[in-house]
């Protein structure tokens, strides 16, 4: 395969992500082209220098292309995967950053031999969606996990951990469904967290106008996730059911356990409980 | 009562919230003194230059201050409010940064008549805690909640907000059983909740060293607060209990609302009440 310098680069879809992706590639591959549903979009990618050139076209842009980046929604990608695999010249190299990986995998299965499929998932993202918020270091120094397939070749992973490093971002090879089963814990559960601190604030404090004023950053933190993108977090929560309602069963555990403490009384199991989560957390965040 | 300028203040405890407090104050009044448990503390604080002067002894601290703020955990203000009393002077100011406030403001009315006592709580604080972490700028433009008592004069709650906005902090008056209730959802629930996401994490990912890996920006700030001073914590659940139950009740339906939601496969209703906490938390922090 072609080294990354040499490759001509087609980023489906330019939000958040793809538009900070394209961004950090362009200038750092051979051609680097943003296939977006909407004109506007090409057309303001290529006026602010992100992709060297914009299409609406999937035909345009697939049918010579090197490497394949999708950078929709996860169900999108599905879609996307199956649709567009007519265009895509054998060698090439599909990936795509969604947050989910078993389902895209299942996809990726069904591309047409020759083709290199690549699943991956950065570990980054901002509370902004859209292009607007795309920024080349948005990959800088954060976690890329990498799901190869059976099928994937060598050269084809070792192209694709190069895209990796060129823009910024630290490969870990995974397997999909430990990825998925990580992220349900680790990014799906904060966000049902967080969008149910926001329901119950409302319920309990929003009569009360100096609770905008008592905000402190306690909540703000606690509550950030809860401004992510609906239409992104649904289709993870759609193609990461079973695990997402897992660790959402593991947390509700743990929080009737400490609210039960607390109600008894015993202190000493309340402050037991509290310093192992201040430890573990320091030793997460040193 | 003498103007801020003029007055003699004595903090009472120099952790986080004291230290910053005496160093955020110091220059800014007659003279600073800070009342430590332990001789070091003391001494590291005078050596830092946060006071003009440090001691372990009471009765010389107190007796000819104009102003004393007990920055120490929430059920040790109860007991040094009652503890100190014998040394403090008619005319004295009598306040507090405890995180609440009902069961402060019941200690400070048993006060012999001619004090004037004051409850506080500004919204701010860090995960690290004690005097290494005081900061002159931590109170800079926060709100610093102020509970008067029916026996607090005007001129006493005049002196109270004086120094509030000397240390750059912007004072909102409230009833102590409202501030206790507001706090309770705002602040105290998504402590339980940090927790509680720890705890689970831990039982889930904890065998797995990718996890560390891969633990992005979103499980790092809706854990952040689990870091908190545990003494601290504690204490402040304890004072407040009844509302922490009652928010933490109020969150549990929330949440199981949610999963249901996600059970049943109901996407629309999903749609609806994630899009509804995105607008909320966006019209929360614009």
């Amino acid at each position: 395969m072609k080294p990354l310098s040499m490759s001509r680069v087609v980023v489906v879809g330019l939000g958040l992500m793809g538009g900070s992706l394209a961004a950090a590639l362009c200038g750092r591959c051979k051609r680097i082209i943003g296939l977006t549903r909407r004109q506007e979009t090409a057309a303001e990618a290529k006026r602010r220098g992100l992709v060297d050139e914009g299409t609406t076209c999937p035909a345009d842009a697939l049918h010579n292309a090197d490497i394949v980046v999708f950078a929709t929604p996860v169900r999108t990608i599905l879609r996307q995967i199956d649709e567009f695999a007519q265009h895509l010249r054998a060698g090439c190299l599909v990936m795509d950053v969604g947050s989910t990986k078993a389902s895209v995998l299942e996809a990726m299965q069904k591309l047409p031999e020759g083709i290199q499929p690549l699943g991956g998932h950065p570990m980054c993202g901002k509370e902004t969606s859209g292009l607007e918020g795309a920024d080349p270091d948005l990959y800088r120094d954060r976690t890329f996990i990498l799901c190869p397939l059976s099928r994937t070749s060598r050269s084809a992973l070792r192209l694709g951990r190069s895209l990796v490093k060129t823009v910024g971002a630290r490969p870990l090879l995974l397997d999909a469904q430990r990825q998925d089963d990580l992220t349900a814990t680790l990014s799906h559960l904060p966000y049902l967290m967080a969008c149910s601190l926001i329901q119950a604030a409302h319920a309990t404090t929003s009569s009360d106008p100096a609770a905008w004023r008592i905000v402190a950053g306690g909540f703000r933190d606690t509550s950030r996730v809860a401004g992510s993108d609906v239409r992104m977090m649904l289709d993870i929560l759609a193609t990461n059911q079973a695990a997402v309602l897992e660790s959402a069963t593991a947390f509700r555990a743990a929080f009737d356990h400490l609210v039960d403490l607390l109600k008894s009384g015993s202190e000493d199991a309340v402050e037991a409980l509290l310093t192992q989560a201040r430890t573990e957390r320091r030793r997460m965040y040193p």
